[in-house]
């Protein structure tokens, strides 16, 4: 019952929160899960594929609805807000990624209807969505299914009831095999082919409908009172783009049908079964831990994409929250799990920021500066996407003025830093070859143009925006800085470690990076300033922080509901900060800091924060679980686990909350486990919340897969596959972990 | 048949023309002519019922469609694009404001489905729509019915793929009488109930459905096989306001369903019957002529709002051109026709502009200018309501200017102008105390601060635009100097003979002008600047336009297409026109010129126009037949009757052209039958086209309802209705016509 989610009764209100915890993806398509009987505004999300878009540059495409259905009983719709439902059930099984609808109505008639489906988004066949459903009516009659393939959906845009349809129909065929839609963008980017056929094994009629909102086929069949029918749905969504793409979206769908559903169920299944294989966190003493982790790492595993057209997205493929933009919540946030547990993936996502360099770099030319300056919000193509404005009313004519995209700088350096991470961790040295060191060394050129020389401060970084966003227009950042000398640094030690390898002058000649501008990188990162540490340890911010009025919250609090209202609309002149800044600093770049000033500068901060961000809560949860506070660690910990299925934050039907998600898991390995590492040493020091008996996991370090047994005083861990030793160090001990081996080490 | 007009072949391309000239209104509410079997964008327009729209300030809201029909039989749907169409015909009848449709199907199973419907939209009862309809199979088999209220309009935007939903959804509710809906515009101004329900006398279950898109009720029967069965849908809305809606719109319904459709039908055919004894004309020896006035005019009167919310707009009830707005097109167009012919409805759109004098006022003060400026485009509150700039493409990032809000000040003219013609013709002075003093003193005072005085040129008006748009940013437009001074010099002469009225003293208090003030209109008016009349008599449109390029057009030709790209990309630095802009002056103010200087101006502005907007072949039409060029004014009149019907300016799907219906009426009224007057007296100078024999029409003249009968060397008068007498003038003849009498005049 682990793997399984439950939701009962049916309530529209709540159908779009639904909507996004029930969402089935597989990287490429993203199906929300509202169900499939009802019509809602949610068609099919396409990995890749944006348009144009009012304000928001580029969006990702609200593309047709392919799973709806439309039952008609005796010529009675069979829809369910206006007959008796008896019963509404809905069940994502995360081990087999499936989502199940129990449907039982009573018709005004007085009909009894027993509809049970089972959908699947395919996790090997990436084109391929599967709907099995059965049905049951209590009297002989006429069955009428509606299979259709819906073209009027749209984007909601700066309000809801604004919409945008981001596609024209190019062509619509529907013969006997199958109905067929050929969508193209209104940018002309991109093209998707849709086809869909409902295969059953009982006698039926077939018919068409074609208008402007849908194409469809019509199966209409005598049913028999009490008896059981089954139909299977299959639709294929391929957006490979033009060629003859009828032929091949059609063969495919044929292929499918004759491959059948419960084959192709059994390898959809495997293919959940080698994620799990990889990604399962084992937590005796705590199923809703355990539970909550396993949804959360679900949704992100769903949201990868499968190449490097885009990378993961802030709300995943199961909403148009932030429309489909990449932030430095893929890098910071969610990639360390991918990196742990699937590192080629981990890796396509860098080759995504490796092939927008040229954007970057364009970006970083247009504002006045060197190198590559990554943005703030990336869409598919890599610029700037960070809406400057967004209306607040109907008109346009009130809006709010937005700074992130021209201020938000430490995106570029966060980048470097999962690039390196990525490395230390893989010790992938092709990606570092091939893409890697050019993204690090034209970001490290980027900031070595940014910065500017200040005759009593040294190098300053002015007018920034930290991840603490109520405060725009700092200067000197904590945060920012910090990156910044860390990317300047890595600049540097990447090119002396290169130094003499076979492959760098091929490498250095692309890039065309010298040792005298390497020189200066080093001088420039000695001499970056940074806001002074007072007294008691704690550091500023940025410049000016601690001049503003203060103000501090509950740390078990959440978000800006709880602030007074003079407070709430002047946070920018308060010291309350919107998610953790100078804590994720000191999280990201621990080695630069002794814990004693890490905990100072986590309890000036944790009382300061709303939390506002969903990014906030796993980075102070790390770092009190290294204070030891597991009280507020495991808090946040649950709470990021069910942020979604409890909607904590209120907006979980615009998409899931994937930074959370990728957090939880570092929360538990960096946090929990204390895992850390240092050239082929692991470092393991446990803080596990107190109930919890051992926590059991696996993951990728330096090309060895492993497996880890955390219990309160004893670390457990083993090499299932590796060829090479690696060290091991927990409670002051070391040890040395062979290839095959175990070892278990103990305070 | 001259009364019936039919399209036939069902083209999902052409349902947007269809849809405009296929429209049923009666002023209060729009339903487009799609045909209710198929899904369309386009619901109901309700007059006056505007909402916050980007970019366009207030639109008129696209509320839910309520004629949509779903049918299925055997539980086949029975859309129009999947089976074999054996007729599809639609019929407008203009005399009895009727559409029907007939549409014959054989289905992919072979059944023949014969299917007729009639749509009325109430005359009498503003707020009832009514569908018959008739349905025949071949075969035996159960047949459904959907009859919805879809709550999924949305307005087309800048781009036909953004869409404005403009309405919540209050209430819905479905119980056995009738499914209701209560939406609420966004803006939070308007409410609407909607009820439906359909009425058979055959023997059928009933259901509902209700989801996100729409609520719908579901009658299913058995049919036999070839026989024929009827049905009535009703629909009621209601814009009336909140209290308890429901009751009242239900209540309506009731009624409705009580009176039955044979009564309801009758009311109905006798409205419009008693329309045609005002409006209809007869053209003796070209029924093309006729049908196309006819035609015309029947979407002039249905678009005429039923009270002071809001006056006649630009494409009327028909479609989303322009936005719902108002613009000069309704003075100066069409308001003629409703002056003559149903006078207390023109009167009731000029009180809309007096409803909004105050918004007029702050337009004026807004603006730095004293009095009242009218909006170049008006919506529900009267405030300016043109775009200053549209968007080009998708992300809004290319856009247009538009000028013509902040300097097209003619339309502040053009009302005072309208508003003494509507006195003139009707001799009310009730109007002229309540209202329309106040217009003309508040507009002529608008002038007196718009001026400049200059030492060389006198009084000049710098920086407008004319009815001539190509051209913006002009000082002293010929057409806006001369009507500014008209409407001082308006101010005056209202001011002079209504010194000594007993209630002047009431007035002018309200208005609060003084003598001195008018003094100084006077003197202004006189000392205003005219581009100087050339030696061969052409007046320049506006300073230096006889510098800019020349470039001639033919006359019989239309629109912008046939240029050159170079000059249709220039226009501004040509002479070429968009429409009449001197000629326009000379036909509004033609007692100022004398027919030879008209001539002149003619032809030269008439090779230098474009009638790139469909307000300039009436007023060409006009005065070409004034000077005898009856060929161009037949061809005028010709396109302008069928602008529509055979979408000349390939624009009818937004609406239909009723600045082009007025004008129409008005090549009629004033250029073929040459009517004119002066006090008490009418002046007929008739210029028939050859090929008619004669016209007859009837209109109020003072008080009096006169039929006018015009041949060519023949004036036939009659007063049918009337106390006082009035003088004619034909042929240089002069009579008087006695209150029950008549006059025949010949050369």
């Amino acid at each position: 019952m682990k793997f399984r989610f439950r939701l009962s009764g049916y309530s529209p209100e709540e159908e779009a929160v639904y909507g996004t915890v029930l969402t089935l993806g597989n990287g490429h398509l993203g199906v929300r899960g509202e169900v499939e009987l009802e019509p809602t505004i949610y068609g099919t999300t396409i990995a890749g594929v944006y348009d144009d878009a009012p304000y928001f540059y580029r969006e990702i495409v609200n593309a047709p609805r392919v799973v709806g259905l439309q039952l008609m009983f005796n010529g009675e719709p069979l829809n369910l807000s206006t007959h008796r439902i008896l019963r509404y059930e809905r069940e994502l099984d995360i081990e087999k990624g499936t989502l199940k609808t129990w449907v039982e109505l009573e018709t005004r008639k007085g009909v009894r209807i027993d509809y049970e489906s089972t959908r699947i988004v395919h996790g090997k066949r990436k084109n391929l969505i599967i709907l099995r459903f059965r049905l049951r009516a209590s009297q002989d009659g006429l069955l009428t299914i509606l299979n259709p393939i819906e073209l009027d959906t749209a984007n909601p845009s700066y309000r809801g009831e604004i919409l945008v349809r981001h596609y024209s129909v190019e062509e619509l065929k529907c013969d006997g095999e199958a109905v067929y839609a050929h969508i193209r963008t209104l940018d002309g980017r991109y093209h998707v082919g849709i086809a869909s056929s409902i295969f059953t094994p009982w006698n039926h009629e077939r018919s068409t409908v074609k208008n402007t909102r849908l194409i469809g086929e019509v199966l209409t069949l005598n049913v028999e009172g009490g008896k059981e029918y089954e139909f299977v749905k299959y639709v294929v969504v391929s957006s490979i783009g033009r060629g003859d793409m009828r032929s091949a979206v059609l063969r495919e769908l044929r292929e499918s049908k004759r491959k059948g559903f419960e084959r192709l169920y059994e390898e959809h299944v495997e293919y959940w079964k080698k994620i799990w294989d990889r990604a399962w966190v084992e937590i005796e003493g705590d199923e809703d831990a355990e539970r909550g982790l396993a949804f959360s790492l679900f949704h992100l595993v769903q949201s990868l994409p499968r190449d490097g057209r885009i990378s993961l997205t802030a709300r995943g493929i199961h909403g148009f929250g932030y429309r489909g933009h990449v932030f430095w919540d893929t890098e910071i946030y969610a990639l360390p799990f991918f990196m742990a547990t699937m590192p080629e993936e981990a890796r396509r996502m860098l080759v995504y920021r490796y092939n927008n360099l040229n954007a970057a770099r364009e970006n970083a030319r247009l504002n006045g500066y060197e190198g590559a300056q990554f943005p703030w919000e990336s869409a598919d193509d890599g610029r700037e996407a960070t809406p400057p404005l967004v209306p607040l009313d109907m008109r346009g004519g009130k809006t709010v003025r937005i700074y992130t995209g021209e201020e938000e700088h430490h995106i570029t350096a966060d980048i470097a830093y999962a690039v390196d991470l990525y490395y230390r961790l893989t010790g992938d040295e092709e990606f570092i070859i091939r893409h890697g060191l050019e993204i690090i060394m034209e970001t490290a050129r980027f900031w070595a143009s940014r910065v500017r020389y200040d005759e009593r401060k040294g190098y300053v970084i002015e007018k920034v925006i930290g991840p603490d966003e109520y405060h725009e227009h700092v200067n000197n950042s904590f945060f920012t800085n910090l990156m910044a000398k860390h990317n300047l640094l890595l600049g540097v030690s990447y090119f002396r470690e290169g130094l003499g390898k076979s492959w760098w002058g091929e490498v250095i000649e692309r890039i065309g990076v010298t040792e005298r501008e390497v020189q200066r990188w080093l001088e420039i990162a000695e001499g970056l300033y940074l806001p002074p540490q007072r007294d008691d340890g704690v550091y500023e911010e940025f410049d000016g922080y601690f001049a503003l009025m203060d103000y501090t919250v509950d740390p078990y609090g959440l978000g800006e509901g709880r602030l007074p209202e003079d407070v709430r609309e002047n946070l920018g002149k308060t010291q309350l900060i919107k998610q953790a800044d100078v804590i994720a600093a000191q999280y990201l770049l621990k080695d630069w800091f002794d814990l004693d000033t890490i905990g100072r500068n986590f309890e000036y901060y944790i009382v300061r924060t709303t939390h506002a961000s969903s990014l906030s809560m796993p980075t102070y949860a790390i770092v009190a679980s290294w204070l030891g506070n597991m009280e507020l660690a495991y808090d946040y910990f649950m709470k990021c686990a069910y942020i979604d299925l409890k909607n904590i934050y209120g907006n979980t039907a615009d998409g899931f909350h994937l930074a959370t998600a990728g957090g939880l898991w570092q929360i538990l390995f960096r946090g929990f486990c204390g895992v850390d590492f240092k050239g082929d040493t692991l470092k393991v020091s446990p803080n596990l919340p107190e109930k919890w008996k051992s926590v059991r996991l696996r993951f990728f370090f330096r090309g060895s897969w492993l497996e880890l047994k955390v219990k309160h005083g004893e670390v457990h861990i083993k090499m299932l596959e590796g060829t090479k030793p690696i060290g091991v160090e927990a409670f002051g001990s070391e040890a040395v972990l062979q290839p095959g081996g175990e070892v278990v080490l103990r305070p």
